[in-house]
């Protein structure tokens, strides 16, 4: 149940939720927190329909058998069987035949994007439809055509899990994945990959790890109303998405814009190919936990992030768009920001005045005049330079460009030494 | 009385203004300000010489019937009737015959710009003398010449005027001309009718508008000096001036720096060409507003700004160096400016935790999955996540790069909704 | 003792320290110091051997007369005659004879500059070396070679010297210099011909100015030690070093980032070719100025900074390598800076609201109407607008851009003239 999963494990589990067909609520849903349930132990939440969360209302659930375009000819035009994505998500149920031109009000498709297949819902106004491709679309007859939604909208529950790593203190990191979408890959089933394999990787950390899988929005705002409580004990929190695909890593900064968590993520990404993007109200369900009643510490880690690469919510978001190795360096990347905020500590300097004679420790070269003082040296250097009290090896870090981890090492030494003390 | 005044009209205006002499007192500048009486009722006020105001008296009154270098055969080689730069502002009466060597330190040219007559004053020290082109001067034979200024120093008045636009609230906003400059279209004719422009625009609005027609330095000192108690009134300030050449607009921060006008300048002219300019004690009369003892939230709106272009405080800044369309743009500007003055607000979200649900409020699109979201959309969202009764609309603009007259709209729609409350 | 010295002056004085055999203790430092002394009064100090000081205890004092590897036909193939850097400071006496083998871990060589002999020390683990040019190492045979280090370590003293020029305040600039450094003529003989010039150039200045000539890293932290409670009176610190290469000027902030000192030396670099650097807890003496425990305003000006140079710690850092007119330019610049911080002083504009009319006070232009506004009366508009009493003249040239000597003669004839009053 532990240990560090490879890009090519983390691809195979995405492989093995894409053709599952997701939504807010239902058994697709159900099935998926089934599949993560084998790797991690998971806390299921059923909340039934109606109940009233913030200023929201869990929907009744939907699920879904089968549904079609058929022509004259007896010939799925569009299958639902084919790919989930044919279906707007939340449909209601349909039977009846139909000319094109009737269909026409319920068929979305990309003009400009004439090969893919938009995902498209209607989670809070009752309607149906299909989304297929222009090029499907422009090759279809005046009709009739018999018209199959094969779904129950139903009072039920919404289906939320959790799964906590419980740390040395009850200060919590919270990473969140939406898992409501359905056969897109890296939106998000990358995300999901991602936070099984550092969940899987922790070991007795300090903080306590909290994992939520929950369906965008609605899911978040259930949470929120359910923990209100618990809020306060969530000191970083990152939404986990698009985790997949070849671009950079991007990581868009809390509402607060300085939490730890943004500098954590900032200092990481530092030596990478990435973005750091300011604060907005719109994306993933950092918009919940950034609302302003809550305020919490959210970040959002991606590669390329939302609605910024052309297969996002399309059909071109599949397996090929994800790959093994961009699992495993977000996944790095994650693991190197926990990191951060599992070593950051501050201290006092016990020998402030002139620098401690670091070469009796044994902690200096005793040849000197050479130009070439390595990094521990000057890791040393920074960090008794700075423990006065007041600043974390967060802060050295940032000031002094050195890997975080040779700071976190020269801090090691240096309380073994005795010259160092920790005050938070 | 009120509407929208086209660039030509602008135009107009200036050109009427144009062939007057005005000075920093006089006759040229009470029909100055008979003029503008004509576009807008005008409170007139006569300030006697000798009345100290802050640490300067005020002086002496000057008016010019006449004044000319004529030659032996009769002919006016400089002739103040062809342009009323042609004398020192202020000069003495003389009435002498002169050889040239005995003119020639009383004669002011501009020896890089050879055609251009430069425009010169000397309003606290007694002299007198004539302006002309280099070109002139160097076809002038040793004389002897007939030189005659005919004008009065006399014990009289300042004048000023002023126009105020009632607001809801007390809170002011002050505008103020420099009208002391004679021939001269764009420093400052075109400042005063962009000022008259905006003044016939406005229409019941939140904050009283203070209009100052009143000459440079002395006149904004008087004014100071007879408004002391009343100066806490104003909440934001602009001189303006140059606003009719071909230059991008500019804008020059207040010594504050960051005042509510600063930010409201800054964030209107970010989508057009522009410069931000830091403050400096040299300038318009924002030197005088921005004294330390006063310290007003002033800014300067220009053009070109002063000093800057060849032509400035030359005959070169004549009729044609001043368009209908660069009024007309500074106008649309200015209207700008104090649109985010007037729709500035606090709100607090009332319903802060989690985003409230928009689209049961009909207030957001039922589709989802769109890429495409709408600006009206994202500006509730922005709304809503800062509305936390700590930042106004311009704080969210800042922030959100979105126009501020989309944010007042969602602000509107979100408060019709019941989802904020103004609190500041 | 008084007046200002050339950059030949300032060369020929690095180039009679040249040769000494300096260490961090012993004769070599005495004669050094006695140089210096020939050109100021110096207070010299011996602190013996075995005192505490702070973290720190003064080790044992080192002599050396001669040492050389000798091949077997008698002749010296690595001479302590020919250079100084030849011995590995603080070694060990020796005296053996020793195939290169045997030889080879002592050897220390720089084998990408085969020319360049490198400088090693080992002050604080007993050990000892030659160090010889790598083209020297590769021309050597197997041997048998005679050995010789006629050196001695015994209990003796640490020497340093201090020459200190009153002022009209106890408040202290303290310029320190490291004169530890054998025949390396940049690092640091460069740095004490320039504090020494600096020293004879200052006329009764406001600060009193410290002056500490001491052996690096020990010499500071002996001088720390032994001034606990004197400290406080710093107000303003540089280390002088590198000071005659002829790379551009180099000012590396303190730990505080923007104290005085720091923002005085930006100020004046800024009008010259130049680098500003954070602060880093390595380098020179700022070191231990600058820890924690201290935290001084300290400074470090240089030209090529620590390491940054090829030539750096080798005998490419020779007579050639410093030139009389980057000694001069550093001379000019460090001048600047103590200019500035004798010269800051915060004032009260005394006539705050408007502008106090400057003409009939003879402080401005008569005539009106120009654009080639002298600097002397911005300086005048700048000091009266930014002196409210809480911004100095440091203040008043950062946010102007004028230079700070013209501010300083605004103040002064503000001042005559009635309108300012100095508040600190």
């Amino acid at each position: 149940m532990s240990g560090q999963m490879t890009g090519a494990e983390m691809h195979a589990l995405v492989a093995r939720l894409y053709p599952l067909c997701r939504s807010i609520t239902g058994d697709g849903l159900r099935a998926t927190l089934g599949v993560i349930g084998e790797h991690l132990p998971l806390t299921v939440h059923e909340v039934p329909t109606g109940t009233q969360v913030l200023d929201w209302t869990i929907p009744q659930e939907w699920n879904i058998r089968d549904a079609y375009i058929k022509d004259a000819s007896g010939r799925r035009v569009v299958d639902f069987r084919r790919s989930n994505l044919h279906v707007v998500g939340y449909s209601e149920p349909v039977s009846a035949t139909m000319t094109l031109d009737e269909l026409r009000p319920h068929l979305h498709t990309l003009p400009e994007q004439p090969d893919l297949v938009p995902y498209r819902t209607s989670y809070y106004a009752r309607t149906w439809g299909f989304c297929l491709s222009q090029r499907t679309l422009d090759a279809m007859g005046d009709g009739p055509y018999e018209v199959v939604i094969d779904s129950t909208l139903a009072d039920g529950s919404l289906t939320y899990a959790e799964h906590v790593v419980p740390g040395q203190t009850g200060d919590e990191v919270m990473i969140s994945c939406h898992v409501c979408h359905p056969s897109l890959a890296n939106d998000n089933l990358a995300g999901i990959a991602v936070a099984v394999a550092l969940a899987r990787s922790l070991e007795r950390p300090r903080h306590t790890y909290r994992f939520l899988f929950a369906p965008g929005t609605i899911g978040a705002i259930t949470w929120l109303a359910r923990n209100r409580e618990r809020v306060g004990r969530i000191k970083h929190g990152l939404t986990l998405a698009c985790a997949g695909d070849s671009g950079r890593l991007t990581y868009k900064r809390s509402r607060r814009g300085d939490a730890a968590i943004d500098r954590a993520a900032t200092l990481v990404l530092k030596g990478r190919p990435h973005r750091v993007l300011p604060f907005t109200p719109y994306g993933y369900d950092e918009r919940q936990f950034c609302s302003p009643g809550f305020d919490l510490p959210f970040g959002s880690l991606t590669r390329t992030p939302y609605a910024q690469y052309p297969e996002y919510h399309t059909s071109g978001d599949d397996l090929d768009f994800v790959t093994p190795a961009a699992l495993e360096d977000t996944l790095d990347a994650l693991q190197a920001i926990t990191g951060v905020l599992e070593g950051d500590r501050t201290y006092l300097n016990l020998s402030p005045y002139g620098e401690p004679q670091l070469g009796r420790r044994g902690l200096y070269d005793s040849l000197g005049g050479r130009s070439d003082t390595k990094q521990a040296q000057l890791a040393m250097l920074w960090v008794l330079n700075l423990s006065d009290g007041s600043k974390s090896l967060l802060d050295i870090a940032e000031r002094s460009d050195l890997p975080f981890a040779a700071l976190r090492a020269a801090a090691d030494a240096l309380l073994a030494a005795g010259l160092l003390k920790e005050t938070g």
